[in-house]
């Protein structure tokens, strides 16, 4: 019985390892290639712990740590949707929630029900933890692309207004590092590297 | 004075992105390339939360989460030194010791004592959450070589006496991980992946 349990266990581990081969459109700090889910992931995880003092409510930080951790698990199925990828927005609910289907349930039933409902809880936003995880999870990339000249905005000739419109709940999580967010977003305007406005192509 | 402490901390979680760009020997589970010290420090966590009811004596989880996550960060100066390196290991811990020296004070002074401790109780090995630990970074690249039919192991000509040498602490974390990972080993000795002498080259 503890050898099925411990088997199931394994093998999502083992499982969870494809979440090292879904790559997002944030480049490393110096530019040389893009991240990963598992790399973007273990980052989200330092932060939350580093910067869990100016979360706007205090937070359960093993919860904070924990669903940062998983909160792209669904990715291995249902692969990185771009934040500003309009199209791929429209049916990534779907995807992500079949892919919870089968991934969640290779563990023991208490561990999937437990990982799940935090998966849950962060996608709808609304307890402080999945608040400071979002503000995080928005917060980290914006860090990347700063450090990187904003190459990956570049890449995607991405305008303000998205990039607000994307941030628009970043406060929600924490004030401070909204305001941090803000200095980062207004230098990279000025530098050229958010247009202010959509150039046509031709 | 907020700001201060505020830029100390961003420039550290900045700086710490250089962790995944240190690649171990350890090919992921499918063995189309080797993992890096974010993605591996990442499956410790979750390995950390999963595995916990295997711990020999009941861990402090968050500690224990916040101490996988960050117990290679001296890598980014000091490098991955292989366990099987012999020559490697001879200077490791002055090399890993200089590399803390460096990174830990980018933090505010509280933060980089506690990250630095938090390390030096993983080195020391002494703490049922550093024994734990030790566990988990053992079982995690054993996990990883089954996987792959032992692509590193056949890469290095690991014997099986090393594999055990490595491996001689691993049950004082866990015995119930350790029965699985001897089990692990035995089937790749089978399956001639760990060797049981060493040939000597020509």
């Amino acid at each position: 019985m503890e050898q099925t349990r411990l088997q199931k266990q394994m093998d999502f581990i083992v499982e969870m390892d494809k979440t090292k081969q879904i790559f997002r459109q944030t480049f490393l700090a110096d530019g040389s290639r893009k991240e990963n889910d598992a790399e973007h992931a273990w980052h989200l995880v330092l932060m939350a712990y580093l910067l869990r003092e100016y979360a706007e409510q205090e937070v359960d930080i093993t919860k904070t740590m924990l669903m940062v951790l998983i909160h792209d698990l669904v990715e291995i199925d249902a692969g990185d949707t771009y934040a500003y990828d309009e199209k791929g927005n429209l049916d990534k609910r779907e995807r992500e929630e079949k892919a919870a289907d089968r991934i969640f349930p290779i563990l023991p039933t208490d561990q999937a029900e437990e990982l799940r409902n935090l998966w849950e809880e962060f996608e709808a936003n609304q307890t402080k933890e999945a608040k400071f995880a979002h503000t995080l999870d928005n917060l980290q990339p914006l860090l990347l692309n700063h450090a990187s000249n904003g190459k990956s905005w570049r890449e995607h000739q991405v305008t303000l207004d998205k990039v607000l419109e994307r941030n628009q709940h970043t406060k929600e999580g924490s004030n401070v590092l909204w305001e941090y967010a803000k200095q980062c977003i207004e230098k990279n305007v000025e530098a050229g590297n958010i247009r202010l406005v959509n150039i046509p192509k031709e």
